[in-house]
């Protein structure tokens, strides 16, 4: 397979929301056209994404809904459930606890861990917040694939380098930090602030 | 200008931050291949995103370190502060709202809205969540280019449609919904689902 720009993997993501949309609603077929409209793209980057994954779709006919749904989640590996496991229970913590899309995707947020002792033991979406101590033997018994790295700055790579030790795979990194992790682990990192400079770049040059 | 990717405008804001880092170290110089190595890319691509924006640098003696910083602040519009506009004192609000990345960039919320009327009159860091009926009042008294909506999925258009209608001309959106608004308008749309998309999408192809 080629390799897929992240842009192209997120756009992925849009058309199966759509798909999924269309499907609920009976639509059995779709063409490029309409996913374009819906996902504010051309009809020929429609074409071209779902290129990289061999041939879809009949000419004038466009593609088949439930099929390429299933495709694409194929592809993004969505077929599967994936345990979460989130590190730093402060107020964007609590937020991705609550965050309905995550489990209707599969992504299951199975722990929460925190070194402050005035939150290890409460409640938090009905997950008990856990003594990071316990991370590694959690793991150990609980092998988890995806972490949620919501710590402050300084804390964040002693608690990835521990994710990964663990044997985490991939990371959501939410500290204002560059996390160092071995090549077979993959890193994301999440910045409101990186968000609004898309927009005042934006602005500023209309 | 040529039309420049949303990934470009990423890393620019990636590459802002590292500078700043060097420059507060007082460090003068860098090098296309260190820039890179922080950032996570390649000199190639380095050389390749600032050449977007005219010559940079010597050969040999790499960029200034306090000019590049001050020439990317320019090409991302962050010469200048934004006043922001936050709609939906939900979870997700209130961790925005907190978000200490924003302030020091020249982003500054300075209102707060909801319509729940147990959330309007609450302080929020220091700010007070406004009823959201007062939005257009509140906006043509102190003009403002940027919103984020974080309502349900159900209010996310009809808020977009009052930002618009009030001279908003950027939306960070945080509902799961696809907004509509005029061509002079840009959305940006923050998905966590996707996020996590992205790393079972990598998972899944190592």
């Amino acid at each position: 397979m080629r390799k897929i720009s992240e842009t192209t993997v997120r756009r992925l993501s849009v058309y199966l929301r759509f798909l999924e949309q269309f499907d609920a609603q009976g639509q059995m077929t779709i063409s490029s056209a309409e996913l374009a409209r819906r996902g504010g793209t051309t009809s020929a980057q429609v074409r071209k994404d779902l290129s990289f994954f061999g041939s879809f779709g009949k000419r004038g006919l466009g593609y088949s809904v439930p099929e390429l749904a299933a495709r694409i989640r194929d592809i993004l590996g969505l077929k599967r459930a994936y345990r979460v496991v989130l590190v730093g229970a402060g107020r964007i913590g609590g937020a991705l606890v609550q965050y309905p899309g995550f489990r209707e995707r599969g992504f299951h947020v199975t722990a929460i861990y925190d070194k402050d002792p005035t939150k290890v033991g409460s409640r938090w979406n009905g997950l008990l917040v856990r003594d990071v101590r316990h991370l590694e033997s959690d793991l150990q018994k609980e092998p988890t694939d995806i972490a949620i790295v919501v710590t402050p700055a300084e804390a964040a790579q002693v608690v990835t380098d521990r994710l990964v030790h663990a044997g985490v795979k991939a990371i959501l990194n939410f500290a204002p930090v560059q996390l160092s992790v071995p090549s077979d682990v993959v890193v994301k990192s999440v910045n409101m602030a990186i968000e609004l400079e898309t927009l005042s770049f934006a602005l500023a040059n209309r």
